[in-house]
């Protein structure tokens, strides 16, 4: 199984939340930080959740991220709720910000009752502009009068900014003669007019799982899911992903056998949904490096094709540019013979052993012009392969990051 | 002098070739590659000439860039002609790209009955299309019986592709009561519609140096000209930088005082006219980093800048994106603490110490929507600096890269 397709292990996630997932509340709507949208979600595990999670490596990195990192040490991966909301990332805010973001996780504690360590914060939307936290903390106010809830689905939709759509994904799996579910939500990570903005990913369980385990399991879907997308190849200031499992005693840790295909199916379900929604993206393009001499040197070549300006125009244009994806590769770092490669676009080989293979322009344009392209370059160095999932650049993609703030 | 505005310890290029500079001929027009435009540059060393030079580091590398740094090494850096073609860049091309590139070199040592190892050749253009070399062979040999030239002009105009004018600078400096010359001209450095293109550059001097130190201050020139630009990140398959220097007894190593600088300012200006060139490029970029901890990281933080398409799409957009500029530097691996940072763009301090500071956006707008725009990031984090020279990524450049091969 490659995961290429969302599959992993014979799991398989469908594109939405799972009916039974028991174990958490979602609350969301308007706040007021945007104007006439749902722009939070306040996400409570009842009881509090075990909790794995990562945060952006950028050195920038926004109050919230900081504050949940290390409230995740604090409490000891023990959390009871996250607040998110869009609309401001609260990042280059300062020392107000650093407040703003205490400000909140003091008052949901409050409203909760448990400790300041048990809540995670993550904030979405424009940087630069102070956070105004009041209005989350009067609507977390009003909120816990309240005994109903909304769903993930709403949660999903707050969490949006550009999104065109919400993201969510749901998968199932059985231990022990019982069946857990898995849940997830996302939000985009094409960064954002008008500033910037960030992939969030909420994942959820109601199979109680020890920490350690959670973690291990949460690196390894990562690597098949967001870690393997990549829209234009910045790097956000506030992304993080989270991983909360029901409370309880802990399954045995055989169950990571049948738990991380779920999950990585989640989670990979979740990253093709935030790149076919990449800003300006009309395709979804795998990229898949075969044949090299190291598992570094595939996920390089993977990557620079994946990043390639020049590959993801050409892509747009529906150009079976193979001159381009091969020198993508060869200034990755990968060691490989050019006369030794070859390269495939859906399934036509353009390229192969050093020469340019005939292809009906005609033919090729139509095999192109689709919703999914797959890139297959064999580098014919090793037998180490990896892949990438991307978007085409498109005018689009200019048009919406060059307009000017309104 | 920081090499920022193609000046050097006092040395300044114009945009033209120096008109006194003896030793060299050139031979241009069209051979056939091309529909009815010059497509063939001959550049003749008379006697031959020393010579450094720098290739793609490019895995993929085409037939010219193999046998040229193979003759180089074979003739221990004698060359005594040039064959310089754009509208094929012969790569990707098998053994048949091999035999083209060594008949062609075989062809121009016959006719100046020279060492095949004497002669270099470099190709730009379509990649993976068997290079005509017969057409080259065939004009060589017509302008063999010609005793005038056509020029540097015509030569830099020959070695084009889709640049929309060609390239040359020239600088003089003084040793032992003598004036000497640097001329130069160069061919853009965006991957270029059909498939790909590539960065020529081809310095020439009257001044007869020592080949080790020719090769030092080549070195030193492009760690301040074509090293920092960069149009789309894509490294292509035929780069190549030759400088010749003229025969004769070797000047005393004190004139690398002199010559570097006048290099430099030659091999910047001709940087500078290449990104002026790119693809779409409306606005000329200059990033500087300062306070970085380390030379490398100041590079690593403005490489990182300069390459960002949202940094070069909020450019295009004249939008005073501070953000997305502080967190190219934030994900470039640069060590600094973002509340000590303060980012200027045309001398607006736009960030500083943790905070956005309040800007007129109008006053912004005009101060940005100019041809020239100057990027300041001070990392405060020590004393390195670097500096990089980019375009912003307009609509333009997916137009002309998108667009199906016809």
């Amino acid at each position: 199984m490659s995961g290429r397709d969302g599959k992993r292990g014979g799991a398989e996630a469908s594109p939405a939340w799972p009916a039974n997932l028991g174990g958490f509340r979602f609350l969301a709507g308007p706040c007021g930080i945007k104007e006439a949208a749902a722009d939070l979600a306040w996400i409570i595990a009842e009881p509090a959740a075990r909790c794995a999670a990562v945060f952006t490596t950028n050195r920038l990195q926004a109050a919230p991220v900081r504050l949940s990192r290390e409230n995740l040490r604090r409490g000891g991966g023990r959390v009871r709720a996250l607040v998110v909301n869009s609309g401001n990332a609260n990042c280059a805010t300062g020392a107000a910000g650093r407040r703003a973001a205490q400000a909140t996780a003091r008052s949901a504690a409050q409203l909760l009752a448990c400790g300041r360590e048990e809540i995670l914060v993550a904030s979405t939307g424009v940087i630069g502009v102070p956070l105004p936290w009041k209005r989350i903390t009067a609507q977390l106010e009003r909120w816990s009068r309240r005994a109903d809830e909304d769903g993930a689905a709403a949660a999903a939709q707050a969490i949006c900014t550009t999104d065109t759509r919400p993201k969510l994904a749901g998968a199932s799996f059985r231990f022990g003669g019982r069946v857990y579910h898995v849940g997830g939500f996302a939000k985009g990570a094409g960064m954002i007019h008008p500033r910037m903005a960030t992939m969030l990913g909420f994942l959820f369980t109601d199979a109680p799982l020890a920490l350690p385990l959670l973690r291990r399991c949460l690196r390894q879907a990562l690597a098949v899911s967001f870690h393997r997308i990549t829209v234009d190849g910045d790097t956000s200031t506030n992304d993080m992903v989270a991983l909360l499992a029901a409370a309880g005693k802990p399954l045995a840790p055989a169950a990571a056998a049948v738990f991380t295909p779920a999950l990585a199916a989640v989670a990979a379900s979740l990253a093709r949904q935030i790149v076919c929604d990449g800003e300006g993206a009309r395709r979804f393009v795998t990229i898949t490096v075969e044949g090299a001499r190291t598992a570094a040197e595939a996920d390089r070549a993977a990557r620079a094709i994946a990043h390639s300006p020049l590959v993801k125009t050409a892509l747009a244009g529906a150009d079976p540019n193979w001159g381009r994806i091969l020198a993508a590769a060869g200034y990755s770092g990968a060691r490989f013979d050019p006369e030794r490669a070859e390269v495939q676009a859906n399934g036509m080989v353009l390229y192969r052993r050093g020469r340019a293979l005939p292809f009906d322009e005609g033919e090729a344009k139509r095999r192109l012009d689709v919703k999914e392209v797959e890139v297959r370059v064999r580098l014919g160095a090793g037998r180490a392969r990896a892949w990438m999932w991307t978007c085409d650049l498109t005018e689009a993609y200019i048009h919406i990051n060059a307009s000017y703030r309104t």
